[in-house]
C-alpha cells in the first residue's frame, strides 16, 4: 500500500574512502553489494518503493557518479520503480555541499509538484536488515510528520557505540520530543546513553512535510531558501552545512519515532563484517577462497584463487588492480592509507 | 682461470610447491627470481662458470621444464658460457627419479667425453651467497676427488636447524672423512650437532671423478650401472632413490670440505624472509606496496598495488591468478595447502 503524497529522496552524494579499494572515488560504498546481492543504494530504493510509487523517488547525488547512477537505477525488476527513476527527478550536485542544500533544493522541487507532500530522506549508504520494523516506524513518522512535525529516525541503540551522534528525546503527549542532538560521545558517555532509553542513534533518516521543512530552511538557513529558484546558479554559494546542524538542532517541532530496525551505517569493514555471515570459524568469505586454519577473516575475493593460512583478525580485500590486507581491529585507518595513496597513486583510489 | 677436466652437473628437475603461488608446476624455485635479480638455476650456472667452460656444463632435467630451461639457458652475457649450453649437455629425464639416476646418467655421458673427468654436481634451486668461499671450497673438493674421494660440501652450522640432514666427520690425515650421514634430527641433537665442530649440513653439492662414482654405482647401484648404455630406455625401471641413500651411506671413501658460503636451501616462505634486506621495520617489501604499521612482513607485489596495514609475521604473495595470505611460521604448510588445491584449482598449481 502506498502513503499518499509520500515522496522519497536518496541521498546518494556521498563521498568516502572506508572501503577501499572496493570502493573508488567514482563508485563510492552506496553503489557496492556490501550485503546481499544488491547496492545499498538499491535496497535503498526497493525498501521504499512499496510505500512510494517510482515517480515520487527522487535521487540528490553528485555529477561525477552520473555513470554509476545510471547503471544501478535502471533494471528494477518485479516491484516498482519498474521503469527506474525518471531524469527530472534526479538533482545532480555540482559539488557535495552536505545534507541541508540537498534537501532544500529535493524539497522545493517536490513543494512545486505537490504543496501537500510528506517527504523521508533517505541516506543511500547505510544497511537496514528488518524492512517491515522500517516500514512501521515510516508510517508512525509520517503521521507525526502531517502533524507538522520534523521527525528524525532513533535508532534503538544496541552497543555503546562512540562513532555515532545521539538522539535525546523526553515523551510528551504521547510524542518523542527531540531535545538536544549530541555528537559523537565518549565511551563512558556512550554507555550511560545506551542504557537510558530517551537516547537513540541519529540515523539520518527524516520525515517531514515539504511545507514544514521550507518553513524551516526560510528560518535558518535563509541563503538556502532564498536560493531555491535556481539552486543550480546559486549553489557554487551555498554553504556546505548539515540539515542536523542547520536546522534540527535549532527547531523546536523535532519528534523522533523509536526505529529498531537492524540499522547499521556500515563505517568500516569491521563493522561490515560484524554483519556478514560467518562459517564456524568467524571467517567471510567471499569469492574463490581457501582458508587454512584461519579464524575472523574477512575476504573479498574478486576473479582470482585467494588462499589464506594460519591467519587471524584479518581483512583481505582483492581487486582487479589494488590489494588490501588490514588488520580487522585498523579497518578505521583505511581513510588514512587512501589519503596518502591519493598523492601518488590517483588511479586506484 | 677453469680447472682442468672439470665438468659441472646442474641438478634442475626437482618439483616443488613451497613457494606457491610465485612456483608452479611447470616452474618451480629453480627458476624464480627468488634473492637478486637472477633465478636460483641461472645463479647456479653463472657461479661455476668461471672455473667450467661452457662445454663441459651439463643440465639433468625434466621434460616439462623444457620451456623454461629454454628461456633461462640462452642470453647470458658477459661472462661464460656465452653462447648458452648445447642441447645435448641437457639430459630430459622422462620422469623424476631422485638424484641417484640423475647423477649415474650424466657420470657415464661425461666419461665417454672424458674419461679422466672430475664432475661437480650443483642443485640449482639453493641460495650461495658467498661465491669467492665457495669457489675455494670447490678447489679443494676437486684436489680430494683427484685422489680418489667422492667429496661432499659439508656447510657449517650457523644454526641448530632440524629441517637438514648433517654428516658427521672426523678429521683424519688432514682430511675430514664422513663418518655417517644423519637424517634430519630433532631439536636437542640439532643442537648438539650446531654446537660440535664435526659436524656439518648435507648441502647435496659433490665433487668426484666419473671414474670413481661410476665404479660405486657398479658397486652399490648396479642396475643404475648396467643402464648406462640406453639410459632412456631404461629409465622407467630405475629405482626412485638419492645418491646419499643408494651411494655415499654405504662408500668408505667419502669425505667433506667445510664450506662456510653463505648457503641456504630457501625452503619456505619464512626462510626466503630470513634471507632478504629488510626495512627498519623488519619489512621486505617486493613491489608497488605500501604498508603502514606493519612488522616482520614480506610482501611480494606483482603488477597491482598491495597495502597493507597494521599487520605482522605475514606474506603476502600476489601473482596474476592467484594471491596467498599466510602468517610467517606457518608457510611451511604451502606445501599442505597446494596439495588441496591441486584436485580442484589444477590451474594455479
Amino acid at each position: 500500500m502506498k502513503i499518499n503524497n509520500l515522496h522519497a529522496v536518496i541521498l546518494a552524494g556521498g563521498s568516502g574512502t572506508r572501503f577501499w579499494p572496493a570502493s573508488r572515488s567514482n563508485r563510492p560504498k552506496q553503489f557496492l553489494n556490501l550485503v546481499g546481492k544488491e547496492s545499498l543504494f538499491r535496497q535503498t530504493i526497493r525498501r521504499i518503493a512499496s510505500k512510494v510509487p517510482a515517480g515520487n523517488i527522487w535521487i540528490v547525488t553528485n555529477r561525477r557518479y552520473q555513470k554509476e547512477i545510471k547503471r544501478q537505477v535502471t533494471g528494477f525488476a518485479g516491484r516498482p520503480p519498474k521503469g527506474g527513476v525518471r531524469s527530472s527527478q534526479i538533482l545532480w550536485e555540482p559539488q557535495g555541499k552536505n545534507t541541508a542544500p540537498a534537501i532544500g533544493w529535493a524539497a522545493s522541487r517536490i513543494h512545486a509538484r505537490d504543496p501537500r507532500a510528506v517527504m523521508v530522506i533517505l541516506p543511500s549508504d547505510h544497511l537496514i536488515q528488518n524492512e517491515r520494523a522500517f516500514l512501521n516506524a515510516l508510517e508512525k513518522a509520517v503521521k507525526l510528520a502531517r502533524a507538522n512535525h520534523l521527525v528524525t529516525f532513533g535508532i534503538v541503540p544496541t552497543r555503546a557505540e562512540t562513532g555515532y551522534g545521539y538522539l535525546k528525546t523526553k515523551k510528551a503527549g504521547g510524542i518523542l520530543r527531540v531535545e538536544r542532538f549530541i555528537e559523537k560521545p565518549d565511551l563512558a558517555r556512550a554507555k550511560r546513553f545506551a542504557a537510558d532509553k530517551n537516547y537513540f542513534w541519529n540515523s539520518g533518516m527524516f520525515v517531514w512535510k515539504t511545507e514544514t521543512i521550507l518553513e524551516a530552511f526560510r528560518k535558518y538557513l535563509p541563503l538556502i531558501y532564498a536560493a531555491r529558484g535556481d539552486m543550480l546558479k546559486a549553489w557554487p554559494k551555498l554553504p556546505a552545512i548539515s540539515i542536523d546542524y542547520g536546522i534540527l538542532e535549532k527547531a523546536r517541532n523535532v519528534a523522533a519515532v523509536a526505529a529498531d530496525i537492524g540499522w547499521s551505517d556500515l563505517g568500516s569493514w569491521e563493522s561490515l563484517s560484524g554483519i556478514l555471515p560467518k562459517d564456524r570459524h568467524g571467517n567471510s568469505l567471499k569469492g574463490n577462497v581457501t582458508a587454512l586454519d584461519c579464524r575472523d577473516i574477512l575476504v573479498w575475493a574478486d576473479k582470482r584463487l585467494v588462499a589464506a593460512i594460519g591467519v587471524q583478525d584479518l581483512v583481505v580485500i582483492d581487486t582487479p588492480d589494488a590489494l588490501l590486507v588490514c588488520h580487522k581491529h585498523r579497518s578505521q585507518d583505511v581513510k588514512k592509507l587512501v589519503e596518502t595513496l591519493k598523492k601518488r597513486e590517483a588511479r586506484v583510489c
